[in-house]
């Protein structure tokens, strides 16, 4: 099977700009073979964890030797610096802002370099605004041509990671957050499939409540529930979600990013199913 | 003339969250050769209508052999079957919700079965919710790598097929309804040049009004009325579209999806024109 | 290294019709191996200034060879020309409507030509409202499959520029207009780096006003001030734009399009950082 050059994108730039098209004919410009997937480009303006979130759940799933391009990068212009690692087969050309830390957390991080040697890349008078185009492309495209990662720079001793909140036990309730609210009006949250099988015996009787209301017993999938009831769910990222099935519980429950989450045993002598 | 894997995707997943890129990367996984092109994901959440809609108006226009994925589907992770289906030389991979009714309506169906045989497809472990990523894209590749359709499945007895409102005539009226608003406040409705050619005998001599307020005599293009002004005329998809010149119709008549369009004769003794 | 055929696409269509993907069917119906690029769909309808800026800040980075297809173009159906043009090596195809003005303005015009000759082209019933999918892409066809371009019609007398304001001096000031706001909500002006070279004697001194509300001196980049701080800069199209760090400078302002902006040089008596 021949190989492609394939190369993704994750800017916060927005479609109604020429950002993300100067960003691509520059790619292209330095390897003209490259074939360009948009993960997205509706990362909130300057969210990096929006933009490790997105990456984390898309990237992944791509070829091995797919390049990865991130550009979420509000330091643009100042000396923050620009990396390039390599995780489980693929590269990432990221700002080191935090917004790998998702990857990072998941996978092996088979070699990493900080980008010093600017001179081997096609970059003259990069702007000081726009590294999308004027520097991240190059380094796409130095990528893309085969050429030597270990050459760019040196391996950083440290580099930069998102503290992000942990779940937590307190009394009964495995306590958690909301990370992300979906174009479903869902709520994804930081309480992994792990972490309940951790704390609690049995998944199959949880019950799971949001800044104080109850949600529904732990469910499979949104059609277990009637239209316009919510529900939680282990979603297809390993993520404890809560959705009303073809509704919108941020909307529901009047709930957004950062909102508690708890999740407890079921006190069997009720035995009623708030669903 | 090289032969490509053309894949067309159709869904209601939005731009904003990793679901397209997780189905894009899950497709180029099982077939690096894919080339993959967006009709629209901007399809309101669930709508199965606007998803039938939007298809019918974008696929057909593809070459023959494009593969066509379409996942607008509410009843994920419930009962509800996958079906691969030939119409006019395409392969359309799609839920048995109805999404498929106005390709249905237009073109033969040469082929048809049920997804039973998973065993086939590289899908493991498919989440409960997101069969975008892990039974369509798998399904996907199976078509792109010239497997056998017809193991994947025997062919239904039915499927589902959306009962969509038909034009009627009353009185001297053909009354219909308005199907999409488009991003330009026109609204297209649901009657065919078909439909006023064997109801009335001369198109160029046509009113139409909209919630009982007249619009225009029947026109060609938009800009034989000023700016600013309302008209009716047969648009590119041979359905019959209300618009206003380098306006919005939709907020000039309060109008959206399920208002009510009248088209009658006109009236010779008073030869006025409305525009 | 393989040539590829490159097509980029600019059109006020948005992401959420069919018009983009019949649009590009019908493309690869005639041009089976036409790689498509979308420069933006989100132009506001029938805005061609926005569509010229959009397009001069992007196309010109696709390598050479490029096709560029613009359908800004509210004259549709009416006796408006389609035109194609050579620039710098790439080739548009586009309206007669001022939409080309910007790349007019920084590129040499090497060819043009006033499309007649609609026999040549794979067109056969054009609608009168979707010359996107009807003429432009069979145009787009006819041109990637290296059909001669002097065969579509001859040399036009005169093709439309839009009429754009200038900047101008007024006593110590110079005066310009904003011309576009991104995403980010920053403001981006008429004032190239060469007006403000010709006007003033050191850029590192200089101080600029919005609306007549002082912005910032002169920056190099949007790190240079605390988050929340308005500043002006060159930006990477060599404009001058005004931001807000990692804010919205059109809310924080309360300005769009059209607003005035003004330059002048630092009193040095008064030494003071309006940042």
């Amino acid at each position: 099977m021949a190989k492609r050059a394939l190369v993704t994108l994750t800017t916060d730039f927005g479609l109604a700009d020429p950002y993300v098209a100067a960003m691509k004919g520059a790619i292209l410009s330095q390897c003209p073979l490259a074939e360009l997937i948009d993960i997205s480009h509706e990362i909130p303006p300057h969210q990096i964890l929006s933009g490790a979130f997105v990456l984390a759940e898309a990237a992944p799933f791509f070829p091995p030797g797919t390049v990865h391009v991130v550009v979420v990068d509000p330091g643009v212009g100042t000396d923050r610096s620009v990396l390039v690692g390599l995780f489980a087969g693929q590269t990432y050309v990221f700002p080191d802002n935090g917004v790998i830390t998702l990857i990072q957390e998941r996978f092996t991080l088979e070699g990493l370099v900080v980008v010093r040697n600017l001179r081997l890349l096609s970059a003259g008078g990069a702007s000081a605004t726009f590294h999308g185009r004027d520097l991240f492309a190059p380094l796409v495209g130095y990528v893309l041509n085969g050429n030597p990662i270990r050459k760019l720079g040196p391996t950083p001793e440290r580099y930069t990671l998102l503290k992000l909140p942990r779940p937590f036990g307190q009394g009964e309730d495995l306590l958690g957050r909301v990370l992300h609210v979906d174009r479903f009006g869902n709520l994804i949250t930081n309480i992994t499939r792990t972490h309940l099988q951790k704390r609690f015996s049995k998944l199959d009787a949880l019950n799971v409540s949001c800044q104080g209301r109850p949600v529904s017993p732990l469910r499979t999938t949104y059609g277990q529930v009637e239209p316009g009831r919510p529900l939680a769910l282990i979603n297809s990222m390993d993520l404890l979600e809560l959705a009303v099935n073809q509704g919108r519980f941020c909307d529901v429950f009047q709930a957004a990013i950062g909102a508690e989450v708890a999740v407890r045993q079921q006190q069997f002598i009720e035995g009623t199913d708030e669903t």
